[in-house]
């Protein structure tokens, strides 16, 4: 199997993106194409795969996920991550977590080292404390932030690796001005992660109430499943129910055969993959 | 349309049960389907039914959620909820929370007050006192748990109402020892609690995070819709996913037709339920 990676940055109206700045956005999503697609061609695993890719994107400040998170109603951080693992369906997350430098590093951790699939909160923090995950001090998360504000979006990223599996994983600050304690979509697994094996996975990016509503990630493989759908198909069908309760975002997708689907109904997504064929996209708008 | 309630107690090996502790668990069960179901005969809405019916379960010791939740690993209580309504696929949650007497009110006033979908820990408890849902002292849930211990297993229900509207709740104090933070099903749309006027309601209990790796609430919806399959094959075979990575428990589910289907994989499901014909069965072994 020819390994397969697609990633995305956010989506949405893409207001006062200079074209130097989209240049720079660029430069991070190939950065993060770079990290995730070295592993996967080294003969290394979907999970590590995405897990890199995501990293990349947390750590840098462009993007709404770790470092670049943006601020609740009361000015703080909190973040959301998850990952999954499509060989087994095991999957990991964490939710409203201020301190930790790479939450998809510490929902990585649920998934090894906790019998569960979602912690949330201080408890969240203190499990990956115990568990070695790096924590940063506040000034990290106000660093360089001038790029872009209001902030809203997600970074992600989904892979084919060469022995066939697939995996999902997905970060975020949430939205500026979100309620403390919101959860979105994105550390949720069905809404804005899924991976099976037998299907695709999915990584999203929007509207996380609207997600979460219609189970998006796990809706684009049940409709390969059930009905039968191709991948383009399948995320475009569940991009349209997002898009029916009023909602926006887009998605990135692969699936088992290394298709690769990256709808969105935005202005824009933030969005790269290289491809079976080695090709490599990286995009904004249409 | 004939109104019909459906609701469940929580799943399990039922070891320790007595006859006259079984009895205490069917009058319990009673209540609740007498406190739901007096509002559908009313032509109230299912929205309200289901609360009202998650409430009694809440309010009783007998039950893990509410008054009656599990202890963390760390001898508190974290409470989790949600509701959601089929007509508008609007949905509200609350997770780890600590003394909300009860949550499933909470999961409510998301729904209806926040853009929201998921509100966790002290975030979620702020957001519910501004929202004048009424806490309870740490005693309130220290009270009469002589009855099960260890406890695990979750409540809610699911109905019809004479508008054909379907709504579903859950609620839970998730199982005893579980790490502080952690987020099961309950509180997650599409996993534990989902609910769709073209398809169905529904309401699990059982291993949380089996549930939301198989997106176990959702999976039944998307077997009705994109496979045409009548409800009680989809709920089946949704929970056969659940068995098959190794997960237990059980749903309560009905469809927009009135059918109602109650499976479990273990060895007993305090459950109840009154028909379109208005029989009504209370049971918990098989």
């Amino acid at each position: 199997v020819k390994p397969v990676i697609a990633l995305h940055g956010g989506a949405g109206a893409m207001r006062g993106i200079t074209p130097q700045g989209a240049k720079r956005y660029k430069a991070g999503l190939e950065r993060a194409l770079a990290a995730g697609y070295a592993l996967l061609e080294a003969g290394g695993a979907s999970l590590d795969a995405v897990a890199a890719a995501v990293v990349e994107l947390e750590d840098d400040p462009l993007f709404n996920a770790g470092r670049g998170a943006a601020y609740t109603a009361d000015a703080r951080h909190e973040l959301d991550a998850a990952i999954m693992d499509g060989a087994t369906l095991r999957a990991g997350g964490v939710a409203a977590v201020s301190r930790i430098r790479n939450p998809v590093l510490a929902a990585r951790a649920v998934m090894e080292h906790s019998p569960h699939v979602l912690l949330a909160g201080r408890g969240a923090e203190v499990f990956a404390r115990k568990h070695g995950i790096v924590f940063a001090p506040s000034s990290y998360f106000h660093a360089a932030k001038r790029f872009a504000a209001p902030r809203k979006g997600t970074v992600g990223a989904v892979a084919l690796d060469a022995q066939g599996n697939l995996a999902a994983a997905t970060s975020t600050g949430g939205h500026t001005g979100k309620l403390p304690g919101r959860v979105g979509d994105s550390p949720i697994v069905g809404a804005g992660t899924y991976a099976d094996n037998a299907t695709c996975a999915v990584s999203g990016t929007g509207l996380g109430e609207a997600f979460i509503r219609v189970a998006l990630a796990h809706e684009v493989s049940a409709r390969m499943r059930l009905a039968g759908e191709p991948l383009a198909r399948a995320a475009a069908a569940a991009l349209a129910q997002v898009s029916r309760i009023g909602g926006d975002g887009g998605l990135v997708a692969v699936d088992r055969r290394g298709n690769i689907a990256m709808p969105f109904n935005s202005r824009g997504m933030f969005r790269a993959c290289i491809g079976r064929g080695g090709a490599r996209v990286v995009a904004i708008y249409r």
